[in-house]
């Protein structure tokens, strides 16, 4: 059996038994991703889905303006983000896409940045579906196309980062109809919420969950896209799914990345398989959506940033997992004594 | 003043206020520490200090036998231990020390090996002191001598690692003298002890602590290492005060390294102000020295190996942190809108 063989090989290397803790069980589950004992991380990627929510343009839900989103687009095909930061500086791929992005950006031409434009934002789900349920499908197969090209271009390691103003919101309606939890305790600041405008995020949720049902969802993962979702989020949802069948390693950010997967977990639940998960983040309800998934996040140092930043911080950790699997010498190789028992 | 200008670059970057949680903090800290707006990583460097304890022949606290220690460094010098995988992966120098193991290594002529043996190993703490004063000090002064030649080298990144078979004693004794916590709660299983030999190794500790009259030491540092100490702690010690005045970041890493800290730190508090906290060991203790000296370490991964592969992890992290602060664009220079209040 390869999981035997791998944790034998884990086992034989010159260390005490379990040292190494968590990038152990890293090492054996790339291994079994990869279906190898001699696994390795090739052109990990960073791709971040960016859209428009139209419960944002209400500022109900969100400190920073809507504009904010095209501001970060720019912000990202200039350098000048965090996710451009660290992808360059652990040599990360990272890749753009104009999910949804509420702003003309036809014009921008870099090799790096994909038009994939669902529309310009979706509805505002106070009142409306937030996507048809053609588009749904739509942004699904565009993101199952895009990490199906991601894994074709040679990259076997895939993180999905996202921007979107108000998309907290979204996820965090995902989070209530999947997991059950109270809207409450899935609600965070976001990028920033003080405590009066958090208290009028929560009541504008408890509004759209009323008004959306939510609670019968809990099992209609595409309905409850349309009802609540993004164009970013379908759009990652889909990219999940594919990136499994590409059998890649998928490195899960935090609460936006997260509730996308609670989505694409209900479809194919072998995704998790799959899924490292890079951090656990300071947005209230990602710890709760972790535990949910039975999850052991790699880093929890209080990021709540998205963009892809905790999978980009989090990815040597699984880069030193797969090294020591491969590079370390064994008791035997190294002629070191074993313990006595 | 220093530490505004730095919160204020910190807070004008294109992300949320705190966003990026710990790496913020250390991005102030390592701007604190260079004494400048514009601080960076020079040349990061993992300094491992061999030596081999009198009580390991003993066999009443450690499963491995002493010879492990010389095999390993054997391994560390042909590149096959967990230390060599990370540093290389990341990038860091890596040097070695022979602070007293219980072999003749004088043959070994590598670059990256420093022949400092102070002894074939301590004296047996359960009939002796571990040290003569003088070793204490001569252990000490080398630490800082070789600590001195890192910074002069060009590097401004220090992480301290350690290889003694039976060192997590040593560390556990200074742990219960210092902090008053008692003997049961500072031992672990260390390498690998089972329940019999984890019994055993407290017992044993029980018996050090009270013929060395432990609980009185709390406040005499050099007696301590004397008493109970080791080749490798004591020239960690002096390692840390050394980086500490050539204002370098002080990486600390695990159980045996924090230990050593605790020391350091009472002979001069402002160590701890270079000291940024790698991670959180599972080794039974850590956790509560950690506590003690109120840090927040930046991994949590279950890692208790030593070699100070925890520091060589968290590097990167640190890296990112430095990164984020010189190379992420400003809401201004971005042109990025920020939130409402």
């Amino acid at each position: 059996m390869l999981q035997d063989q791998l944790q034998n090989k884990i086992n034989s290397k010159t260390k005490p038994l379990g040292a190494l803790g968590l990038l152990e069980d890293i090492a054996l589950q790339v291994g079994l991703i990869q279906q190898t004992t001699q696994p390795f991380i090739a052109r990990p990627t960073i791709m971040v889905f960016a859209a428009d929510h139209g419960i944002a343009a209400t500022g109900l839900v969100n400190p920073y303006p809507q504009s904010v989103t095209a501001q970060m687009v720019f912000n990202f095909l200039n350098g000048g983000a965090a996710i451009n930061v660290f992808t360059q500086m652990h040599q990360l791929q990272l890749i753009v896409v104009d999910a949804g992005v509420n702003a003309n950006l036809s014009q921008l031409n870099q090799p790096n940045f994909i038009h994939a434009k669902q529309g310009m934002g979706t509805a505002n789900y106070l009142t409306d579906h937030a996507m048809t349920a053609e588009e749904v499908l739509n942004c699904m197969n565009k993101g199952k196309e895009l990490a199906k090209a991601v894994a074709q271009s040679g990259s076997n390691c895939i993180g999905l980062g996202e921007m979107g103003i108000g998309n907290t919101s979204s996820a965090a309606l995902i989070m209530h109809a999947i997991t059950g939890t109270p809207i409450q305790a899935c609600v965070g600041r976001g990028t920033g919420a003080n405590d009066e405008q958090l208290t009028q995020k929560i009541n504008t949720l408890e509004k759209v969950a009323t008004f959306h049902q939510l609670d019968s969802l809990c099992n209609e993962p595409l309905t409850l896209l349309s009802a609540v979702g993004g164009f970013e989020i379908a759009m990652m949802v889909g990219a999940y799914l594919a990136a499994a069948a590409e059998k890649m390693v998928i490195v899960v950010d935090g609460f936006i990345a997260t509730a996308a997967l609670l989505i694409a977990v209900q479809i194919e639940p072998m995704v998790k398989h799959n899924c490292i998960f890079a951090h656990s983040s300071n947005e209230q309800g990602h710890a709760n959506m972790l535990q949910y998934l039975k999850a052991k996040p790699l880093l929890n140092i209080g990021l709540r940033l998205g963009e892809g930043t905790g999978a980009a911080l989090a990815i040597p950790l699984i880069e030193s997992a797969v090294a020591f699997l491969n590079q370390m010498a064994s008791f035997e190789q190294a002629g070191v004594s074993t313990a006595s028992e």
